[in-house]
């Protein structure tokens, strides 16, 4: 049964598409196509995207699901008039806001992944540059400046953790294997242990780990599961020894990752 | 005049922050202490948070606004007894969806940034390495397998977008700087000649510009207004000769610029 699900904003539909989906999701059999109609910032374009979201609902034979984000008046008046079923975020929660506040909003599209004052975007910017900088024990300099330092063996998880956190969150994040000659003296890498208040450490299952790293190179010692599993059993002990709290990378996505490591340092995600 | 803002979410909290900020941005004059409460899956946490909530409420002397993301009926239900201005998402939304579905929701908690499928995962790291091993041309290999190859002079935006693409959106994409030698021969650096289809082009504005590589070289002529004027013109100049289409990132943030070249590629962003 096929229903398109269209996300319609006038910005990037970035929240219309994140709205959308976790409410999709918690229907398990629907598998709609989906739809993204950004930048629907007039009334011609919104015209348009009525236009497109009532040619899909007579082609399926049965209406549409819209989740809109749109805030200017003119352009959410004419998408109530799709032949859809029109989730408006905008309507739905402006209201109650402005009673409880005593304020009238002001209605101004493109606040959200908007440009932002330079100053948000200079400290984004930044931290993704020290994350590149800081990347796989690269640079032991400026080490003073991290905001987290993630440790963990090879393939655990740790550059996309760091480049999330810098890209997403704006916090500086370097990260650092622990290599096998770590594991065999049982020490942190480099400098670490004058850090070890904002060093975090990643951890995986071993058949995880195996599976992973057999992708990258097959039927070596690397990936064997007997590696795998001496490497995380060494690295787990490193981390306790040196009194560094690590998270289990098999089972979470990359954003629970950076939340718990965000939550467990006290910092908050600085919102782009 | 103090008035805390919450985000209670089952999981990481990124979209009740990315909702609840969108429409606190429509309040100009409001600047409130923002607080995330993620994790929030069990009656025990939400009787906790509910405590912060009103001992935050009875501090300000007034009541918190809390934007929620919950999803499971025992947890909302201990959440709307806290005295706050409490904006259920799940409640608002979920009950005409079911209607215009005939479907019962499943009121699970954490389908959204929760850990996905294998090949999502997989899929996205693969979208991260492959970005990372294509940044700034440090490789010529393995451009059949790019989705976008982006190019641009250096500092005009590439980096930061071609991360974003792969993290957020899980697209492959490579980037390449267009260096003093391919703006004097009026050429695509490498062989993107052979990828135009797939290559699209960043340009700054040269005020910008200058101000950007004034703070990693000052005073250099890398950085200087002259510099950055004739740089930016005949990268453009080359851009269009060959054809490529560009974009420019002076006021677009990055979450901007990866949708418009989404949709002029004619991609739809994947999403974690």
């Amino acid at each position: 049964m096929k229903r398109t699900v269209f996300f319609v904003s006038d910005r990037t539909g970035i929240t219309a598409e994140m709205l959308g989906q976790s409410l999709i999701s918690q229907f398990d059999d629907l598998a709609p196509e989906r739809q993204s109609l950004p930048f629907i910032d007039s009334v011609e374009k919104a015209e348009a995207a009525v236009a497109t979201i009532n040619l899909a609902g007579r082609a399926e034979g049965q209406r549409p699901l819209v989740f809109s984000t749109l805030v200017a008046d003119d352009t959410r008046a004419i998408l109530q008039r799709a032949n859809a079923l029109v989730l408006d975020f905008f309507q739905v929660f402006i209201s109650p806001l402005e009673t409880e506040l005593g304020l009238k909003s002001s209605h101004t599209a493109g606040r959200s992944h908007g440009m932002q004052r330079a100053s948000d975007y200079n400290r984004r910017i930044d931290a993704v540059n020290y994350a590149l900088s800081h990347d796989d024990g690269v640079s032991n300099r400026g080490l003073d400046d991290a905001d987290v330092i993630l440790v963990g063996i090879s393939r655990s998880g740790k550059t996309p953790t760091s480049l999330y956190l810098a890209l997403q969150c704006g916090i500086r994040c370097a990260n650092y294997p622990l290599i096998p000659e770590d594991l065999d003296k049982m020490r942190l890498p480099g400098k670490l242990h004058h850090y070890r208040g904002k060093v975090w450490g990643l951890t995986i299952r071993p058949d995880r780990l195996h599976q992973i790293r057999s992708e990258r190179r097959p039927d070596s010692d690397y990936a064997s599961l007997g590696n795998c599993r001496r490497e995380v059993m060494s690295a787990e002990t490193l981390m306790q020894t040196h009194g560094v709290a690590y998270f289990d990378s098999t089972n979470r996505s990359i954003e629970e990752l950076a939340t718990v490591i965000l939550q467990q340092a006290g910092l908050e995600r600085h919102l782009f």
